[in-house]
């Protein structure tokens, strides 16, 4: 599936927008980016255009910058319309499991019954066992049962069987990858054309089938692949890895802008969860309006008719609440956390059973049966039976004897039995989700980790409210108002807590949960309670095990993803990590004939290799500058020639009399390299790396090279704690 | 003011939570301080903790986090409760400028005349002219009205007085300071007690004269004080800067939180306009927490009786909008970013007025003068007259019948007439704005910035309103609804919009402003055309003047702040910007006498000093290290004998003749040290210390010491631009 990348160049090429060739890398997919170089490339860009005072290179400035925005709205657009598009389609085909509607098979249940009379009954709706006519209750219910179940399976495994045949990449949530990507790893095939079209199809087909999975995270995905397949129609991100990172920075903030109907949500998730702090400020700007833009659209397309973002509205009775309430909330944070961790430990153990058993070869049939399980098992308990979001939304409202009762959730003679099979759907949810989030459809863990949360918070609710009414006048329900009819504590809400306590043991994510889930359920007033849970979440989960899912998910797979954590490097130096002089391979000054360089570069697919002179540094040539001198310059007279790197006033020996024999390779060195002393703490060399998103540092000593230290060695010093770390994959780059 | 510092330091003290003598270093006021070193002295700090594996040691680690927290957590109740009270304060000061309670003159007219039936009449609330029992109404009303001009003044000329002679530092909004302080300047000064208690009463007392300024950049500045004082009861905070400023940012954050009831507004604008991005990942945890419980705090107190945190509730009619109103909503974000670059403008050059002129030696006539002009003329116009939040308050609510009207602002036959007085108070409080924002009180720019842009959206949403009822058939107001009863445009929503494009042409932030005003309105439904404000604002505002207001004022001020925008380098290298070998001064390697390293650190306050020999560079000796060795070991005797920086073993030329003579100080040199090549681009070089907050990088090739770049020379390539950098100050430091 990997895209074969070809730099299609003029020659004068700098003022469309493209960078001199000289210039341009060429990244393969696997390997990470250098931004060091990357943003010197920028510069170069930016001072040649500006340097020309014409009206052109005026215009062409102005081109660039309006080509950003271009990219950056109408990814918000696209994103936003998909969005929408999508939420249509997985209502049609959800519905479509239960019956059709007799006006014609491509209206959903709501548009099929809309325009009715208050109280006058739909008959263009059909169940399929009013389409087939079968009138006894046993065969019904069979029918129904047996569509329900099969249609379940034709969706999740059509699913998978696009996503297999068409796009393996498109499987999952993507968010680990997005995550590699925008820290600087290549994976260009990620993000075609064609991940993005079965990612959307696969994603409604897999969501309308009732897996326990959400929509959330593949749409981040989505959003990123629609900013990529936008940004090649300009040649200036072809040519500019960091540009193409900052649109997909963008991009990424409008997905999450969509999936929660959260436009703040979506800048401060890329700044806390995809870590975006490393790049420009102004990528917080255009995220920013990327999210706005995707909400506008979303909103005014108005998939359901609400004209509103907010999707699980809370309508909690009072805005108060009591001292007393902290200790439910702070024992469903400690619930979250603990839950969180079990399901991330669950969820790992079975990607690695699946790697390793017979599963790993038949990822349809493993989805297909999940889905018929999942099916049947959801037909049995009363809260399973409805999608995830539709649970939800039940469960975060309050009781209302205006509005009816949901599943006799408001029956206090119930209370007991009602608990119980919350409690059961949450462990249900928990031991689907666990599994689910790994296959081959794509996945997202949000939706399922809040309805797990919700039904522990539900519960949590009604046994807190059940113990205030038995026990009005116990001195620590003092507090509530002594009317009995008065609600004192609101269910409802405590299912908005337990969500976001559950995600934040599931996902460790702080400031932008909070932001997510009051932009999700509009409840200004209760940001200090979901703040509590998520507090406590954390906390309790970062006891049990260090890092979220995602993070886990790309040490598995073993992403060149350095995590912005505080290394302790317990006293050792750089000197400890670093690849010794001796085991580095490097070109001689003035020793290495082109020949030699030539099956340097063919032998070893290194992003670079230090020049020296005996142990003294000269520079670093990157393999892709040596690859086009070779290119353009080898030929049998000059393949024994020998290569100098340095110009001749910095030679210490002169050596005029060869000249003639000796090529000039200065160009190919790069100029934006750091060194340190080898004498340097590991910390501040792994806080280089997370700051300055190197690809890598020499380490020198009196102008002798010492060592280097690349980005995946740094990875793997991180990750060295964590041991599933490459379970997944067996990628690796050194040097 | 200057607080002299005096280190305690036990002798075994790293066990009490402070490090070794010999690797703390003593920061000056009006220095900046090394992250690296301060980074690198809490990972030995750290290392030295947990290589001892006592339970002595353990219980030494939880106490360090446990300190933390205790910190983290007062300060964010401190700052709540100072926050509540302050509130009362200001509300009896203001009250008293009209009237006096019967009960008791410590009452404010609230709760003087509580506990009434409605419709009673409250006789315990006395207007001054009842108190002193004057009749005629022309005498009434003179007697009112000197009373309130007069209490103004001596209420302001108190708090200038207070600020004048207690703590400069306490006037002014005090924001520039934290950033500069955030990002590294030393500025102890600003943070003392004293500064605590000038600022928090100034305060009280400037706002409550009716001066044009607000609460909210002050408390932000007061949190700090608190959050200083409260870790300086522990070593731990004294002896390690980048602890110290990872409590102040979270400090910061529940300033904000405070002065808004935005306890995600804060975090976002510590992230956004404080540039903590440099600061690692736990700071935004602990300004979340601190955030939260300053929030709660404030709601717990509950100052006015709402128990909400929200303080101007907007209750819009309609959740929907219409395309059409996208016209007005643009046009408000135009004037936005016009009008705060004016302010900005007006504001420097009455700074620099001040400053030349004779203004500069009245502090206090001159503030007494402005708040008798600022009462004058607010008791004239309708809308000036009671204090801007309850103006603010006003003007974002919709016009309801059976809440009665505002001053006829619900008038439509008025309507002209109230769209000229809207117009003329936004005048009168921007030139009142601009020179009140630089005495010598505590003042915040956010309040009347707000209080500008809701009487521009009122007048525009009037404007538009009475377009739309007059010919409601237009076909850009076909959207509406035909019924003339059902509300179409809602003037106070447009009022919410006009505050934000005014604060975004002002301060230039993005997201932290749209989310403090949406917490502050509880608007939720309506981010959306807050982002489209806010937006048009900046774009406006920032062709026409680069900086936000605090950043000007950091430029004229001249505070060592590195400003995180993309720096433009021309091509330019580092070569052209550092200070080159022959302008250091440098310690000679094993030439240099200690009398002559003595002679060095008297002579020049430098931070540290390049040890070469000849042109090799040897390390970076800090002064301060460079002192405590001379404290220690100076004496005659050793006065004459050489110094050594390098281990023998390094040395090229044996001298093993005179060991005796030499003085050994490779215990001065510092190990984090970066050197670069000077031929790297001048923007890398402005990057790096925009990303790691470095103190100096030093140039070197193949060993040799070229140059050196400091933290005040980046600044001063960084301000160049700005024409009055370093306008109000002179302080400046080199090497």
């Amino acid at each position: 599936m990997r895209e074969e990348e070809t730099f299609e160049l003029s020659e004068n090429g700098n003022l469309q927008g493209n960078v001199p060739k000289k210039f341009a890398t060429k990244y393969k997919d696997g390997s990470s980016i250098d931004w060091l170089h990357e943003e010197a490339l920028e510069r170069e860009r930016d001072y040649v255009k500006k340097s020309q005072k014409s009206i052109r290179s005026l215009l062409s400035i102005w081109a660039d910058s309006a080509r950003v925005w271009l990219v950056v709205i109408s990814t918000g657009i696209g994103i936003g319309v998909a969005g929408a598009w999508l939420d249509v389609l997985v209502k049609w085909l959800g519905d479509l499991r239960e019956g059709r509607c007799q006006e014609g098979f491509f209206y959903n249940q709501v548009s099929c019954c809309s325009g009715l009379d208050p109280g006058e009954f739909c008959t263009d709706w059909q169940t399929w066992s009013e389409y087939f006519n079968v009138r006894k209750i046993f065969a019904q219910s069979l029918l129904q049962s047996s569509i329900y179940v099969t249609l379940a399976v034709v969706f999740a495994g059509g699913a998978a069987l696009l996503v297999n045949t068409y796009a393996p990449y498109a499987f999952h949530t993507g968010i680990p990858e997005i995550k590699a990507i925008l820290g600087g790893y290549v994976f260009d095939a990620f993000l075609t054309p064609w991940t993005l079209l079965i990612k959307a199809l696969g994603l409604a087909l897999a969501v309308a089938s009732g897996l326990s999975l959400g929509k959330e995270g593949p749409l981040v995905h989505v959003a990123c692949c629609m900013a990529y397949m936008l940004s090649r129609l300009f040649k200036q991100f072809k040519h500019s890895e960091a540009q193409k990172r900052k649109i997909l920075a963008a991009a990424a903030a409008a997905g999450v802008s969509v999936a929660f109907g959260s436009p703040l949500g979506g800048v401060i998730f890329c700044l806390e969860e995809l870590d975006t702090f490393a790049l420009e400020s102004d990528v917080m700007w255009r995220g920013f309006v990327a999210s706005a833009i995707a909400a506008v659209s979303l909103q005014y397309i108005d998939p359901f008719g609400t004209s509103k973002l907010v999707l699980f509205q809370v309508t909690s009775g009072g805005d108060t609440w009591r001292a007393f309430e902290l200790i439910p909330w702070l024992t469903l944070g400690i619930i979250g956390g603990v839950l969180g961790s079990l399901l991330i430990k669950l969820n790992v153990e079975i990607a690695l059973y699946r790697r390793h058993s017979v599963l790993n070869e038949y990822p349809i049939l493993e989805v297909a049966t999940v889905s018929a399980i999942t099916a049947a098992i959801a037909y049995l308990v009363v809260f399973t039976r409805v999608q995830s979001s539709e649970l939800v939304a039940n469960l975060f409202q309050e009781c209302d004897p205006a509005r009816g009762d949901y599943h006799g959730l408001c029956n206090p003679t119930a209370m007991w039995e009602n608990v119980f099979l919350l409690l059961i759907s949450a462990a249900i949810k928990l031991a689907l989700t666990a599994w689910t989030f790994g296959m081959m459809v794509p996945a997202g863990i949000f939706l399922p980790t809040i309805a797990i949360g919700a039904c522990i918070g539900r519960a949590v609710g009604m046994l807190t409210q059940s113990l205030q009414t038995t026990y009005p006048k116990a001195w620590i329900f003092l507090a509530c108002p002594p009317d009995p009819t008065v609600r004192c504590v609101s269910p409802g809400f405590y299912s908005v807590i337990g969500a976001s306590a559950m995600l934040g043991g599931v996902t460790r994510m702080t400031v932008s949960l909070v932001v997510i889930l009051f932009e999700l359920t509009g409840a200004l007033s209760h940001v200090l309670p979901i703040m509590v849970g998520v507090m406590t979440a954390k906390w309790v989960g970062d006891a049990l095990g260090e890092d979220g899912i995602y993070n886990v998910w790309i040490s598995m797979r073993q992403y060149p993803f350095i995590p912005p954590v505080d290394y302790n490097d317990k006293g050792r130096i750089a000197a400890d990590a670093m690849r010794p002089f001796g085991m580095l391979k490097k070109i001689q000054e003035g020793q290495a004939t082109l020949q030699d360089i030539e099956n340097l570069v063919n032998v070893h697919e290194y992003h670079g290799f230090p020049v020296v002179r005996g142990r003294e540094l000269i520079g670093y040539a990157t393999r892709d500058k040596l690859i086009s001198f070779i290119e353009l310059n080898l030929s049998p007279e000059t393949a024994r020639k020998r290569c100098r790197f340095s110009s001749p006033k910095h030679q210490l020996t002169p050596s005029n009399d060869n000249t003639i024999d000796i090529l000039d390779l200065t160009s190919c060195l790069e100029r934006s390299i750091l060194h340190l002393r080898k004498e340097v703490p590991q910390a501040l060399v792994v806080r280089m790396f997370q700051k300055m998103n190197l690809h890598q540092i020499l380490f020198t000593h009196r102008g002798q090279l010492d060592g280097m230290l690349t980005k995946p060695d740094v990875v793997s010093l991180l990750t060295a704690h964590f041991p599933h770390a490459g379970a997944l994959s067996s990628k690796g780059e050194s040097q």
